[in-house]
Parts: C-alpha cells; sequence; structure tokens
C-alpha cells in the first residue's frame, strides 16, 4: 500500500485488510439497488424524506442524482424533515471524484426513476405488520443472480449500495426472522433511534406471518417475503452471482446485516468474497451495533470511510457530525471504492461535497 | 497483430483494420437490445418468429437465451417459418467462448422477458404505416445517453446488438425520410427478400405522417416517431453516450445502418468511434447492400465475421450458406469482439454452436 488510505477497519481487521489491498488500483462498478416500502411511511420510523408519503419519492431521486448530477422527481434533493440533505450527495461526490460507471437496479419502487434502470421484476413492498410485505422474492433472487455474474465479469468488483426508507426497520425484522438478536442494535437516520417503534413493528409483522424469532432460520426467502423488503432479494442475488468472480463491497450500515445473514442462509461460501463498507458514523454510533449484529453469524469485515465534516464551513453538513443521517445511498462504500481507486482523501472528499452542496442547495 | 483473426473488411479496409486493432485484446460489454414492433406483424414482411404474431417473442425468448443458455418466454429456441434457428444461437456461442459479459437494454417492448433487463422508458412501437410509430423518441435517447457514458466507463469498448422483428423495413422507413437511398439495399431474414413490399409499407408511413424522401433529413427524432422503430433511439443514444469514452461496435447488418443515419442527423463527430460488425452472409449478400448505403453520409468502417457453416453437420445450420436469416441478435459483431478478445477461430466458433444447436434443439 503506498500511503495510508482514509479507511477504518471496524470489524475483523486481518480480513478487511486484506479485502482492501484486493480492490486497491482496481476498477469497481457501483450498483445502486432501490426500493419502497409502506413500512417506510410508518409515523416516526424513517428520516429519508421531508415526509412519510416522500418516501416513495427518495429512492428514484437517489438514483437520478448518482446519474445525472441533479433529481428529476422531485424539486432539490432528498431532505430529512429537518432539512439535512441525502447522503447520495456523498455518494455522487465520491463516484465523481474516481469516476466510477453507476448502474441503477429496482428492487421494486412505486415511483419509477427518469433515468435508466434495471428491472428484476420486483414490487414495492407492503407494510411488514402485514406479515406479507414482499412479492416475488424467489424469482427476484435469481434474476439477480443472472446479473450479477454478468456485472462481476464487467467490472474489476462490484460496490453496491441501496435507497431504500425504513430499511433498518425490515432489517431488524429479517435478522429477527433468522434468529439473529438485533434489536436494540439497528441504525436510524434520526437523531433518537426510535428502536421501541421498529421492534413493535417487527413484532406485529412477526405475530401477522404466524412466524416468531429464529423460526425462519432456514428459509430466508420466506423471512423476506413475510419481513422483509424488495432490497433485500435484488442485493443478495447480486453478491451470490458475482462473488466468484470478483470481490463485493457491500454499501451500507446495518441493512446491510440483513442482506448477510439471507445470503448466509441461502449459500454461506458466498460470503468468503464479500466486505461491508460504511461509514465512521455508523461505526462509532452508540445507538446501535453493526458489528454485534455481524460477529453472530459469520466473520464478513467491515470497513468505514473515515469522513469528517467537522471542518465544513456548511451547518448542514456539521450536522452530520452529530449522528443524523450517517449512511445511505451506498455513501460509505463509494468512499472507500473512491479512495482505494484514486487515493482520494477525506480532505478531498469534503471539498466536492461541499461543492455539490452549495450548488444544489443553490447556496451560491 | 499476432496472427490473423477471422474477420474480414467490407468497407473502408484502413479504417476496419485501425478499429479492428484498437479492440484487440480488450474486454467488451456485449448489449442486446430488444424491441417489437406491430410492423413486424405485418405478412410477408419478417422470418423473425415462426408466425407474425409470435414475433412478439422472438426478441424476449433472444435475450434469455443470451443470458440463461435458454428460453424461458418460448419453449426451445426462436425460428424461422422453415425452422431455421435464431442467429442468437451464434451470439449465445461467440459470447460463452470468450466469456463476454452481456447486458440486456429494452427499447420498447410488448412481452417483458424474464430476465434482468435496462429499461428506458420506450414502449413497443405500432404500424409505421400509421405515420405514428414509436413514443417517447427523445426521452429514450437521453436515457440511453446516461446509460452508454456509464456502461463505456466499465467496458473497454461495447458491442452492441438488436433483436427486433421487422427491422430492416422499419430502417428503411428512417433512412428514407432521412434522404438516404435504401430502397433495394435493406437486407432480410427472408430466402425471398420481399423488397417491394417494404418499399410500400414505407410509402404509407410517410404518406400517413405527411412526410416523404428526405423531409425530414434535419429531424432524426421525428423520423423515428413517424417511420422508425423502438430499437432505433436506444441505440444511437447508447452510442452517442459512449463513443466519447469508449469505441462501440454496432452489431448488426442494414438495420445499423439507419442507427448510423440517425446519429450523423444529431451528433456526427460520435461516428469517429463507431464501426459496424457484421457477418459474411450480409456483406456477400445479392439481394441488399449494406456499403451502398453506408457511404452515401459516412465513412464508417464495416467488418464482418468470416463464418462458414458449410463444413456443418447440421442442415439446419448448413442453410445460413444459402442465404437465409444471415444476420440478428448481433451474431457477427459478437463473433468479431470474440475473435477480437480470445482469438476464437471461426472453426472453434462453428464448433461450439454445433454444440449449443444441437442440445437446445434436443438433437441429442
Amino acid at each position: 500500500m503506498a500511503k495510508k488510505l482514509d479507511v477504518l477497519f471496524a470489524h475483523n481487521e486481518e480480513k478487511a485488510k486484506a479485502f482492501l489491498g484486493r480492490i486497491e488500483g482496481k476498477k469497481p462498478l457501483f450498483i445502486c439497488t432501490i426500493a419502497t416500502t409502506e413500512t417506510g411511511k410508518i409515523p416516526g420510523l424513517s428520516a429519508a424524506g421531508a415526509n412519510p408519503d416522500f418516501t416513495d419519492f427518495t429512492p428514484p431521486a437517489d438514483a437520478e442524482l448518482l446519474l445525472l448530477g441533479k433529481c428529476k422527481s422531485i424539486q432539490g434533493v432528498p431532505i430529512t424533515p429537518d432539512g439535512i440533505p441525502t447522503p447520495g450527495l456523498i455518494t455522487m461526490s465520491a463516484l465523481h471524484l474516481a469516476d466510477i460507471p453507476v448502474l441503477v437496479v429496482n428492487g421494486g419502487v412505486k415511483v419509477k426513476p427518469q433515468i435508466p434502470y434495471v428491472d428484476l421484476g420486483g414490487n414495492s413492498g407492503r407494510d411488514i405488520r402485514t406479515g406479507d410485505s414482499v412479492d416475488n422474492v424467489e424469482e427476484v433472487v435469481e434474476r439477480a443472480k443472472v446479473l450479477g455474474q454478468q456485472l462481476a465479469k464487467a467490472a474489476d468488483y462490484l460496490v453496491i449500495g441501496e435507497s431504500i426508507p425504513g430499511g433498518t426497520t425490515t432489517a431488524l425484522g429479517v435478522l429477527s426472522a433468522l434468529g439473529v438478536e438485533a434489536e436494540g442494535k439497528v441504525s436510524s437516520t434520526l437523531p433518537l433511534n426510535p428502536h421501541s417503534l421498529k421492534s413493535e413493528v417487527v413484532r406485529a409483522g412477526l405475530k401477522a406471518a404466524g412466524e416468531k424469532f429464529g423460526s425462519l432460520k432456514n428459509n430466508p426467502i420466506k423471512a423476506i417475503s413475510c419481513v422483509g423488503d424488495p432490497m433485500m432479494p435484488a442485493l443478495a442475488g447480486l453478491v451470490i452471482g458475482a462473488v466468484r468472480q470478483s470481490p463485493v463491497l457491500l454499501a451500507g450500515g446495518t441493512q446491510m446485516t440483513a442482506v448477510l445473514a439471507v445470503i448466509s442462509a441461502l449459500d454461506p461460501i458466498a460470503l468468503c468474497n464479500v466486505a461491508v463498507g460504511t461509514t465512521r458514523w455508523v461505526t462509532k454510533d452508540k445507538s446501535s451495533d453493526i458489528t454485534g449484529i455481524v460477529r453472530q453469524f459469520c466473520d464478513v469485515p467491515v470497513l468505514a470511510a473515515d469522513l469528517d465534516f467537522e471542518p465544513s464551513t456548511y451547518p448542514g453538513l456539521r450536522i452530520y457530525e452529530t449522528g443524523l443521517v450517517k449512511e445511505g445511498v451506498g455513501a460509505g462504500g463509494a468512499s472507500i471504492a473512491a479512495m482505494a481507486k484514486s487515493g482520494v482523501t477525506k480532505d478531498q472528499l469534503l471539498k466536492e461535497i461541499e461543492r455539490n452542496y452549495a450548488s444544489l442547495m443553490s447556496l451560491k
């Protein structure tokens, strides 16, 4: 390694370093998987949109931001109810600095993005309290495998992120169904992590499905169908299809642990060539515990981009340091990929983020 | 060049050789663009399906064949009314031998393929005799440009083929609207090229649109909207988006000349990094004249895979030598790409095609 990259090793340091070594200087393809659910609209659960109904527009708008540098489905960019901009800003800045190509994959959205996207035959998800949240899980997994196989031949490695509001609650749902202790451990975009609401929603979902903690340990497809979201079959399939050909960096926070648990149940060997790439804000978060989830069922390494917005001149960015938003749209993994590909530093990245922030929020 | 490849230079030999030199040993991405139209169902016009109504299933089935090695939307593989198998067999064999990745792009189909595909917001086309054949042309071109930009970053170069029944008639339509003399020059899957029927259909389309030969010379978007097909905006956009980053091999016969004419009218500089890659069966065809079309408006080189099915043990393949089918699903361009990437010879390719033919037609 010619110089030290701004990447932290949050879990399984040895494997994390080896993974970083494997991707350094290589050419990745970034995949943004989008999905929406009615779960994401439960009041108080997600901040990925100015209000609950707006969450249908957040994933397509994030995807547009990455491909076009601006949104088409909404004015401006997605924001939290407090006006904090989408972490997609970090992702677009990282990908641009390192000239990393992007492909958008539709796991299942209500509002279609106004850009090219790969369709996998998935639909937007229902409220998990119905116990019947996702259609067509097995078929989407199969199609995503086929896509992952092809894309892994085209790029040196894949970086796969997500934009799905309410995704940590569905993550808790699937982790619980699979018997992984994750209550109080999943992350949140909100300043106060609504753990008890998430647990209540998941309990209602499992009950409605006639399931309980761990009862779907050997049936991850059904776990997603009952209490998961449409991002999960897309991501799990992509990883399983790709890893025999190339490494995969799962770009996200605690949501990715549910994807890991699904893969671990479907095809555990596939985890040998996978790492999670997130942000320092997730790994240092006191209201969640990503490594506490991962280590229960696998030794996949967790890397974190050492992002630091404290020096920013913009209060809207500095506020990330208070623990809001933290991650999303593959922000951490895209940053790691930009660092690994082109030696981008966290300072260069912050400058580019500030430039894009100012221009998109029309601050100059 | 270490050894002579089985590639012929059919037009603009100097540029053709230079293009081949640029792609030799490089890693391509093959894109199969699918589309359907009601034009393709006019009796006597196309043989890309066992009967006219079947043409809706040919493009999705071809795409499935490339990604899965078998079709899902139909039993067996697409055939002509005479039972000749789809040229997609050639394409899948070439891509497999050289381990070339595939992405399917949906320009606009009636029957969606049961595999992952990129959606560009296009619809299946109407009969061009209405003079109003394709929706949403400008938007599809724009989205395809965005996709082309990204894919050109991911691969060393792009090879872009098509599967659209009736495509030479819509090609004649757009070439005529743009003022290119193509009557009697477009190719056909049929043993007897139905030139007069094609001309009649195109004349009816131009009349219905209130246009005439050459009247849309400066409006290629409208030319496609009136008398074109949904493959064209997808391909033109992909090329324009990609060529500033990487070379593009347009994998097809005379249909590709309409795409070239559209690009020539939209963004002529984009043609500098483009070649047409087809089969020997197209370039030696006496009932069509691909170079006679191309040389009217550009100096894009034409390369041809020197395929020869004469030595085949299978009559269903030997019949290609009588001039049936000739090209489609990017067969010629995929063969050239396999030869350029891995030094695949025409003999090796025929062996692989025979193997796949026997297994898919259940001959052994």
